[in-house]
């Protein structure tokens, strides 16, 4: 059967990446994750039932997500769910109950992919193998993977379901990607019954064949768009006339970067994107900015945020112009818990795996951790982990690629955790 | 044969206003204008013979040049003209010669539109009356009136040459809107022989019926890209690797606004487009502005640029970035001669025109300013017209219109001019 | 007596040369104006009783007024004056009345210097004849010539009153330099019953024996203090602590320079001098700006007020710091009455003096403008003329010294002005 | 005796604190440590025989150089040593030969004040007990302290050589605040020969009867002096004529401030003083900054320094200023030798002490990781140590003040690891 189940995730997980969706837009993908639930005979909830809508951050507009609902309705989305997902509340919580008196342990994955066009040429196994995506997005961080894990794992709880005790849930979480999706699940309450929950990544530098139990090294981040609105003038005729958008928006990005640093961790800040004006002899009258800001602790990105406003607020004040900030994702600060860790790893290395348990070196950003933290402040244990496999680029990179015999050990190490824990 | 022209003004000014082509492709106007100069029996030359390719400014790429060739070629442009204006050099000059002794006396008009989509409503007369724009861009400054003005001023020349003495020229110029067409037909030499220039314009707030001869109050300007190209880096993995272009180019908006008033004039400068970065969590590798700088003399305008560069090659040195300037477009301030307008403000009042003769309130910019000083140069004449007309909203607004009765009057003066003229 | 007159006007022009006092401390110079008035048998008003306090600015701190009285003292002051003039209310306001039927016409001059250490060499004349500063402060730009011209007319007034009618007030003001007396004065009413005001000033670029009769080319202009007011903390221990003044400021330098020129007419502003911060390791607490603003008319100097306050609030904000603004100087624009500039400009030819009547060349500023635009207000006639000498060195140069030959023309020229408006 | 050396450390850094001297000024202090050598019978190098002249930074200028010569002359400054002294290179450094086969172990002190008043209430120690500072500096730092310790252990190795073998170095070092005196003598090569070296500090938060072997945790840094130099001109006349230094340093400012945060490690930047201009109407033609820049490690230092240099002379060039940047101080990361650091720490358990070896948070910045460096780059060890005390307030506050009882033990125990290292 284990032969069967690395055909499956190998299927699973090329036709996910050959249909990359983009976050809060993964309806095909999550149509397909509930169909297969659904042949499984799992329970599982979807759409708004697992997802808080006031907490979903950088949603794409209306128009964006009706086309892309058309679009995955043309490209083999499973039409009886699409109704609870055409709005773009994409999240599905799997339940698989052993009615067995034991501890309620999750598993997270993570199902969106990137506005990044996929390399073209032939040693690009996607390519040669006929994979490749169809569109101008790209499953180039290996969402797709861990789609097609949570299947894998699904089916094996479901099929071994004596071996274990308690209650198993399998969260198929949208929008990791800008960290927008987790913050709605987590205030939705999805995990608020959880005893263990354990995130997992495919991966990030850790090399084939072996595995981090937890990685804790997350910065916390805010992402936010700005706005700036002006008052347009003839640059020639009447400048005074003017409010100058682009004036405050260059300013703003100018003491963004100089938000002085703090002695208690490290800290980010970018304004990746600027548009301003739209004509050489106007005086602009609205500029927008795509920001993001990161600390070493949810603390120091909170820092980080709040001298962010009053730049930006300055910066308007200054020439005499509205602004607005939109939070379109967020992420925070997460410290596994060792213990779990320590079980995590152990179910690693009886797979075969090479192990450590723990690192802390400050990397990127996620939003599990809302959901780590949420478990955590509710008394339960979390941990992000991470299975190594061999890269073919890094993430985000066009030429990204796994190799795709890492996904089979990654399966069995979280299904025996899932039974070690059965009996903790 | 008076009640004739008028029709034939606007016969010829609502099918220009219908196919309105942006600088450097005015292909299917100046074909229709050669053609219609090759049926009057009038000598002209057209294309680089009257044009230097070497100060030609803000030309359309290559792509954008081949594009509306096929589309004058599908919209009724003169097959035959269009190996001449095909690469943009859209720019003609004709010539009736008396053959008798006497000055020579050019008129100069431009021909192009402005990147406006025109008012759709019926109170707009264009489209109650079924002129309106076919495509996304608009004859929204009267060009379309200017070109139609010189054909009808190339047809009474033509028709009553026995009137006249001398060489009379008409110029037709290309890509005024940016102030990029003029210099080149002026390097060119096509003035070097004149002993009179009268460049004329509608509108411009002068009331119908009125006249204006000479307006010197013109701002010099020039027009200019910048880029600034530095390197990406993840904003969050590695901030000290990138080269950030964003920073590089809000500081130098912000500087450039902080130029040193000049004591001697008016100065100007804005910067009306600013895009910068593709991503919000990558240091921003490149940034692009557009810009303009003014003066009230062309000394003034030189020291604003001269300025500007050290501006932006400071700012750029600070990122470690590297940057271009393109100029884009100038314009020079100029004084009309008042002999001369004096004598086109005769004509005017003969042909019923309540007159002015000269202004010198700052105003916008215009690169006839490179014909007039060229003339003035080489010892003639030279004095920027304005014939009044009711405009329904202002220059380049999507609502701008103007009275066609004003048309014939213009000609008849542009006539009478070159009659008193012939005398001198 | 002319001739006695003469020697007199250089002798009170020396003494005062010596004896430089800046504004709101010319306590030494107004007691011996007060003494001589006396002398004269003159009737004056003095300190608060032709000052309003509420419109003093950028006055000397109590501890600078108080130990310049004691240097006042000690070099010659008339004590008996002292007293009204010790806290720095140093203006004097002359009242001759004739007793006749007639109009009331005020002369203004003013009596303070400057703080620019005066040139040591042999060629500079107050070396050479022993008048040089005895302090470090320098009357460098004609203040002592018109105290001179005041007395002198004064004298000619009281003994040549038969010859006049209506009243003649002599207004000696403080505090010209920086703009800050003048308003003090106008708003306490001295020139409310005023008819004709005559402000004069010497040198300027007008050649000797040369007269203008209505300089109306003043800049209109406000002086600002500003300050920032943050925390300090440890630079290397914790940034994040501080709120820093002096980021504050430096936005607010750039961003004042770069407000957006105006379409109607000329605008300056600069900031000249900036200090910030106390130590190399320390986040700055606090930092001080000496700023001003001009317009061609009030009103664009108005606009310049107002937008820089929202640059500096704005700056504030960003960094989270206090600030506070305090006008410390100001002038308006002013335009001369024809009429009034022709009467004195022909008592001018007729004292042998060449003469322009008006000119409107944007130059400096003045606070006589509030005399003047308070004159107007209540239906009388202002100008503000020039009387022409040569100059050794520009306005505010340590080698300025004038022709001491052009100041009894002055005096006389004045005189004759009030005999002129006598009968008007 | 060690009762009598406990009050004679007393006696010693009571004195000093009475006499505090500035960096490169500590001629007092230098000429009584050199008396005392002298006395105990020790050789010892003073002046440039031991301090390289090129590597000196931050040095006062000659006139106040001059003028505390004058000071120390006065105050009970040791003349015959005032010859060597009086340019200000004030470093000795102390050796003792024991004539027997060893190593050679240097102890690093150093003897400079800080420019801060010191509190003047009765609940100060220094006041109740009549040693608070004649001057307006003061010892805020504990080098008072440092010092004392130096001749303290200089006393014990002398009166105890037969309990020692090989050589032992006493290095006393002037300027360590601005990190401005060690690389001098790091430079002079006088510890090139050494085998061991142990730096020592009191204080720094680690509490009385406290130890700390190693503190790895220093900040690289650089200060730097910046000037920038423009042209003057009439803000007002003719402002287009001047050359903005305030505008220049202005932007370096806020860039300063701007440079990307280093993803290897912390990073500090700071203008802690900005002066600029001198004339509110006039273009400001100069301006200063003390700026300092630091990085966990030298490397992160060395990318910030260079991009430092790059935003001034970005800034510089943007305003066509000219610009000056001067080192006057440095300081590198530095690492201690844990072999060193447990034997040192081994010394101070058998002297009392609870003890830590090594610690690692990012503090502050010390020039003694120059000697450090030095060291270790010629083959030997070397650590930088902490002595606790009860600190009445934080270094560089007005009332910081050490308990001297926390002098003798350290004395002791850097005598007792001279003893072990003897055998090592």
């Amino acid at each position: 059967m284990t032969l069967v189940l690395k055909d499956k995730l190998i299927q699973w997980r090329r036709d996910f990446h050959q249909h990359p969706e983009l976050g809060f837009l993964e309806m095909r993908t999550a149509s397909i994750v509930a169909q297969t639930l659904n042949e499984l005979g799992i329970d599982f909830e979807i759409g708004t039932s697992v997802m808080d809508p006031n907490y979903v951050m950088g949603k794409p507009s209306d128009e964006e997500t009706k086309a892309h609902y058309l679009w995955a309705k043309a490209h083999g989305a499973v039409e009886v769910y699409l109704d609870d997902l055409k709005d773009g509340y994409t999240g599905i919580v799997a339940t698989i109950d052993t009615n067995k008196a034991g501890p309620t342990t999750a598993f997270r994955v993570d199902m969106d992919a990137l506005p990044i066009y996929e390399a073209e040429h032939d040693s690009h196994v996607p390519v040669k193998e006929g994979f490749r995506s169809i569109n101008n997005d790209m499953h180039a961080c290996g969402h797709d993977v861990h789609t097609s894990i949570g299947l894998g794992l699904a089916t094996l709880v479901q099929e071994r379901k004596d071996e274990l005790s308690g209650i198993i849930k399998i969260i198929f979480q949208p929008a990791e990607e800008g960290t927008r999706g987790a913050r709605s699940m987590a205030e939705k309450g999805i995990v608020d019954d959880v005893d263990y929950l354990i995130a997992s990544h495919i991966g990030t530098g850790v090399p084939m064949n072996h595995f981090l139990g937890s990685n804790n090294g997350f910065l916390a981040t805010t992402k936010i768009n700005v706005t700036f609105k002006g008052v347009s003038a003839h640059a020639g005729g009447n400048p005074e006339q003017g409010k100058n958008a682009m004036l405050a928006a260059a300013n703003a990005v100018i003491n963004l970067n100089a938000i002085p640093r703090h002695s208690e961790g490290a800290t980010r800040v970018n304004v990746g994107e600027l548009h301003a004006g739209s004509s050489r002899n106007a005086i602009a009258d609205f500029a927008s900015l795509k920001m993001e800001i990161r600390g070493t602790t949810s603390e120091i990105n909170d820092y980080m945020r709040s001298y962010a406003e009053s730049i930006i607020k300055g910066a308007a004040e200054m020439f005499q112009v509205e602004y607005t900030l939109e939070t379109v994702g967020e992420g925070r600060s997460a410290k596994g818990d060792t213990t779990l860790a320590e079980i995590v790893t152990q179910a690693a290395q009886s797979n075969g795996l090479e192990t450590t348990i723990e690192e802390d070196k400050p990397s990127g950003s996620e939003d599990a951790t809302f959901l780590i933290n949420r478990v955590q402040e509710k008394g339960g244990q979390a941990t992000y982990s991470i299975f190594g496999t061999e890269l073919k680029a890094g993430h985000h990179n066009e030429n990204f690629d796994i190799d795709e015999d890492s996904m089979l050990p990654a399966v069995n190490t979280l299904f025996d955790t899932a039974k070690r824990l059965s009996t903790q």
